[in-house]
């Protein structure tokens, strides 16, 4: 049987295989997934967003006792891209996560940078699609950082948590940098901390200056590490989901979801080809090559290998 | 005066202006850029790397007392992919450095990612280039984290230093997962918490191990914080400047600099001309708006954007 025919099945050894040749950037990974993609699209993707040491993986968590008790299945893929390490348990962060580990309703997989950035998004795409044609009811995808991870992976999620912390300023830099508009629900951890109200105060201050939006995104405290907060965040996520079916824009956020996809697959496939071109006996290779010190116009090179005239 | 010219003749709003535009990811960076290519490459790129914690900037503040106690002039790139803000200040880290704004032979800017961070990899090259044209005696690279940072960036220089704290775990990590081997000087910052020597030893046994080098990097214990080891890290700094510069690969690694560079500003263009494409009336913009779930292969979509049949 095929792989991609034994992870329909339920095998979750041909899961975690197909995620192994994802991670190596395998096309044969790439197979599996056009193979499977017409079994995608039913799993609710959940992104949990925010700075290090917020909270994320505690929170998640406590997320997957809520979820387990209400029997669905989940799969999480904990994106790193700060750490070069993959499979998990290299943080101590993961550790309190393991404890599901003999749960088979649940599957954990962390994945960090191996190589460029973009290879890591296109792994973690990859990584979504398989653990959705799995037959995941929930997908949640942990990524580190207010910044970058937000704006590469958020657009990946059908309800993205942005997790803060009291007081922390990730707050007062998320409302100036515009990040918000990314939340779909506000968490302010480690709130038996003090401060939270404060916290609170300050992103419904922001939200009051925009526009009133069709969804209004809660802000919710929680204390992760002392099992507090998570059913009414299980409860957030889950209202959020049915805003977005009936009518919030689920379709259009999938659709621009597919479009990133294919707009990091083209750049992914264009730098591969580039580098094919300079690896071989080409005549830009050669002209690198003899180039004694490196001064050559690094635009005019590009446009000769994607074919085009400057 | 064109903007090039005018940044030539040492116009720091020129520089500025420059480096704003080439950080808006604005065309007209890529002509100034261009234009002066001719005038680069005099600049030693020192990068910057460790951990967050690790105490980079006030690292690179006691550098920049060093380098310019002995009149070299500085321009330091400060990059932070977490970060969506640009232009300094956001850190309190930062602030330490600020106190060289009045120095004129000191040039400060921090760079953020404010869209995908391919484009932030791509402003940080044109930036360089464009403190090279201006004369900058030396360029430092600040970069975060363990991880991508050093392999993305770590490209770009031609001495990188990386900054440890004492058994923080990030020297086994770095041992691990082979990053030692982008080290060309390792510094264990914060030397006088202790540790640093246990860490020191961890560092050279892992050495050890692999075959003796032409440059044995060397291991530096400092206390930025307190002034401690500025003189002797940047003497290393310079040794390992001599050495490139005798026959020990400078051109070399010049040259896989410029393929860096040169593949990423394919996969930028690519990405660029593949978002247009979408974006505009074309036959798979249109089939992407009537699908109604989001389903489309990702990787059909790709490859008839890139022109090819699969």
């Amino acid at each position: 049987m095929s792989l991609a025919a034994s992870l329909l099945q339920g095998d979750v050894r041909a899961l975690a295989k197909a995620i192994s040749l994802a991670e190596d950037r395998d096309p044969e990974a790439t197979q599996i997934v056009t193979e499977l993609q017409p079994q995608t699209g039913r799993a609710h993707l959940v992104g949990i967003t925010g700075a290090p040491g917020s909270g994320k993986s505690s929170l998640v968590d406590l997320l997957l006792q809520v979820i387990r008790q209400r029997g669905k299945t989940v799969g999480v893929v904990a994106v790193d891209p700060s750490s070069p390490f993959t499979g998990g348990a290299v943080l101590g962060d993961r550790i309190r996560m393991q404890r599901h580990t003999l749960d088979k309703g649940v599957f954990i997989r962390s994945m960090g940078a191996r190589g460029h950035l973009g290879g890591l998004a296109a792994a973690t795409r990859e990584v979504i699609h398989l653990l959705d044609a799995y037959g995941r009811d929930v997908i949640i995808v942990e990524t580190v950082g207010v910044g970058q991870s937000e704006l590469e992976i958020g657009t990946v999620c059908d309800t993205t948590v942005l997790v803060l912390v009291p007081e922390s300023g990730d707050a007062v830099q998320s409302i100036k940098a515009g990040i918000m508009e990314i939340a779909d629900i506000f968490v302010i951890n480690k709130a038996d901390l003090g401060g939270a109200e404060k916290t609170r105060r300050l992103i419904q201050d922001a939200m009051a200056l925009g526009p009133a939006p069709a969804w209004a995104p809660p802000i919710l405290l929680t204390a992760a590490i002392k099992d507090q907060g998570g059913v009414e965040l299980w409860q957030a996520i889950e209202r959020h989901w049915e805003y977005l079916s009936q009518g919030g824009g689920l379709q259009d956020r999938r659709l621009q979801r597919l479009k990133q996809e294919v707009l990091a697959l083209v750049a992914e496939q264009a730098r591969d080809d580039a580098r094919q071109q300079l690896e071989g006996d080409t005549p830009v290779a050669r002209r690198l090559r003899q180039n004694p010190n490196g001064t050559l116009n690094p635009y005019a090179l590009a446009a000769e290998l994607m074919g085009r005239a400057r």
